[in-house]
């Protein structure tokens, strides 16, 4: 499949996806709700969005805000880029909100455009950023077949009942239930149906979708075991963890890149040499002003880190040459690319870098950021025997988030 | 109360406690079980264990392991210096592990030394490492009165239960049940009877201490709302939730230090001054190299950080000076003291540190660390009006885990 095309959806269904991004985030004890935190200094609601974006057969993605804070998301989307998403203004409640997305396939007056009805619907939280497409494939299945579909996960602490005087009633038998998480998936007139007839108690005080399916569409939902990163970021400290996901993430590969030039190769199989036994690596030694298919393979492929050695005089060059290869390969990725270019000073003069190379490259850094690549700088002092790797090793393996130059 | 004596337990009973540590970990998904997994720098279990060992009216701390690892176990409790603790050989299941653990204080035969029963038996997860003082009073009160009493918290995701294949029976009303958490109390007697009745597919298929506490001997614990920080190590994200947390009550105050010396009170001022609108800040200027009942009421009050600001000359002693006093505090702290030594260089000389220093304060860092003191170097350049305080603000306000000198 080409990078960015539309593909065919598992089963060949229309699909599209609701994000409810109403919550204000009281468990989290901070002003802002969190779907709006930054983690690694963006929203976690673009990571969501993202995570669907990046699903070639979602047709709409739907995120579904307070009113306080469609200005914010509007702005989210333009800087992040995000493509095929609707804003609409969310309920006071859950259900109320996931209603008000639904609407927008269906109710001519709630949208200015009404968009296609899918025949399946994906609902998923704003809060749980870093759903793999195999698990959103295996629900949308599922509900095709089924008519309703969720995502579970085993209980990680016993469950129980209090009785009225505040005293344990009983405690349920831990193997026979689940935990009900995202994703979820619907046929689009089963969802919609349960919707219209369900009461207002259920629209105020209700929390789960599968519920309502069951109860006003008698459909039980397919279960499908999720992986552990399904978990929804409920309290401050999940915040860290997600940090620590996209650290984990990061580390897991790198692709060495060096300039054809007969030093830098040197360098770079050095550096080869001593992060093999921490990390897969592949190295290519390719001219980034050309375009490159071996380069392109790498990029189109799994991999998301890159170390860039290049000469100091024509680095800040050719790491955007490799920065427009990334953005042209048009693949919005669920966790960023991190890319350290690494400038080799194989002068003789002393160990320093001017004030004005340094506001460039932070400028450069910044903007990059905004497209999911992390640009770092490393400058090098090569004598030609030394092993560079040693302060990259670490930085790659920890997934350390700053650098300095 | 004087630090370090032991208090009266609420309620005035006799209290101890039993630590299951036999967890292989297999949710964390790495070799090390993960109440040996090191946050900041220190096994899990020993923060389990400083928590309990810090509350002066529990007499004993049982933490009971698996077979291989007893010997890590007795290393750790000799490497932070842990008081009150007895290791017992654990069974294959948690219950099996926890009865173990109990009958040190019944059976004659289990242990070289019986321990004293005590009335009240706390048991508490390794792997929770942040339980304070507060809930431990609050389930040891409700134990006295009910029998048992346990931590109890809302659950996060709606529970469900699934039908033979694989699709969903019911869910659970969320409002109506809580997910059940720790630290637990029972009378002694009470779990120990349960314990002592209960069929080897309880001891083998349970997990549930309240659950044995109903069923064996009728008692319906009292659910005590616990804090969020009360939730347990699970998956390897939560790792990093953990050093969150630590890192979340480092930040909350810091007692500025100075030399009585002008030129160091003058920069303890300045920095007093920059740091006071982001934390909250008390500043003494004291002689450290004398006792000094001042001093010593903020280190047996609730501070647990510190900027030190001393001459360059002569800084490494009184920064042993103030460990030192920490130490005789006698204090077991559940989160780390974190010491920020700050060297004022006034000299007109060249910005610079010798090898020698750097490695004497490596190594003093290195044997602090395993008192729970953190200890950071920092070396200043001072001409006498530079505001000195923007690095040391950004590190003590995010907590940052490593300052090099």
């Amino acid at each position: 499949m080409e990078p960015g095309s539309r593909g065919a959806a598992p089963g060949g269904v229309s699909v599209s996806a609701v994000l409810p991004a109403g919550g204000s985030g009281e468990r989290l004890g901070g002003a802002t709700p969190k779907q709006f935190c930054a983690v690694q200094g963006r929203p976690l609601v673009s990571y969501a969005v993202r995570a669907m974006e990046r699903i070639s057969w979602i047709s709409d993605i739907i995120v579904v805000v307070s009113p306080e804070n469609i200005e914010t998301m509007k702005t989210i989307i333009e800087k992040y880029g995000h493509k095929r998403v609707t804003v609409v203004e969310g309920g006071i409640t859950r259900h109320r909100s996931i209603f008000n997305g639904l609407k927008v396939f269906a109710e001519n007056e709630f949208s200015s455009s009404l968009l296609q009805k899918p025949e399946v619907v994906i609902i998923h939280d704003a809060v749980r950023p870093f759903v793999e497409e195999d698990i959103i494939s295996k629900v949308v299945m599922a509900a095709k077949e089924h008519g309703a579909a969720g995502a579970i996960r085993p209980l990680v602490s016993t469950v129980i009942a209090s009785a009225a005087d505040g005293c344990l009633d009983h405690s349920l038998e831990r193997a026979r239930y689940r935990a009900s998480e995202m994703p979820q998936a619907f046929l689009f007139d089963i969802i919609y149906e349960a919707y219209q007839q369900c009461t207002d108690y259920d629209l105020d005080y209700g929390t789960e979708c599968l519920h309502l399916a069951l109860k006003y569409c008698k459909t039980n939902a397919k279960l499908v075991e999720g992986t552990a990163d399904l978990w929804k970021v409920t309290y401050k400290r999940d915040l860290y963890a997600a940090e620590s996901i996209i650290k984990d993430n990061l580390s897991q590969q790198v692709c060495v890149i060096t300039n054809v030039k007969e030093t830098l190769a040197q360098v770079g199989f050095l550096l080869l040499e001593s992060l093999k036994s921490q990390i897969k690596v592949e190295a290519i030694s390719v001219s980034l002003s050309k375009n490159n298919s071996c380069l392109q393979n790498v990029v189109s492929g799994q991999c998301y880190n890159f170390v860039c050695v290049n000469d100091k005089s024509c680095a800040l060059q050719e790491t955007q040459e490799l920065v427009d290869m990334l953005e042209r390969s048009n693949i919005p990725l669920l966790y960023p690319v991190v890319l350290i270019s690494v400038h080799l000073d194989i002068s003789n003069n002393s160990f320093s870098i001017g004030m004005e190379d340094l506001n460039m490259i932070k400028k450069f850094a910044r903007e990059t950021k905004k497209k999911n690549i992390l640009v770092y700088g490393l400058l090098i002092q090569y004598k030609g025997c030394q092993v560079v790797s040693m302060p990259c090793l670490k930085w790659l393996t920890q997934g350390q988030s700053h650098i300095s130059m």
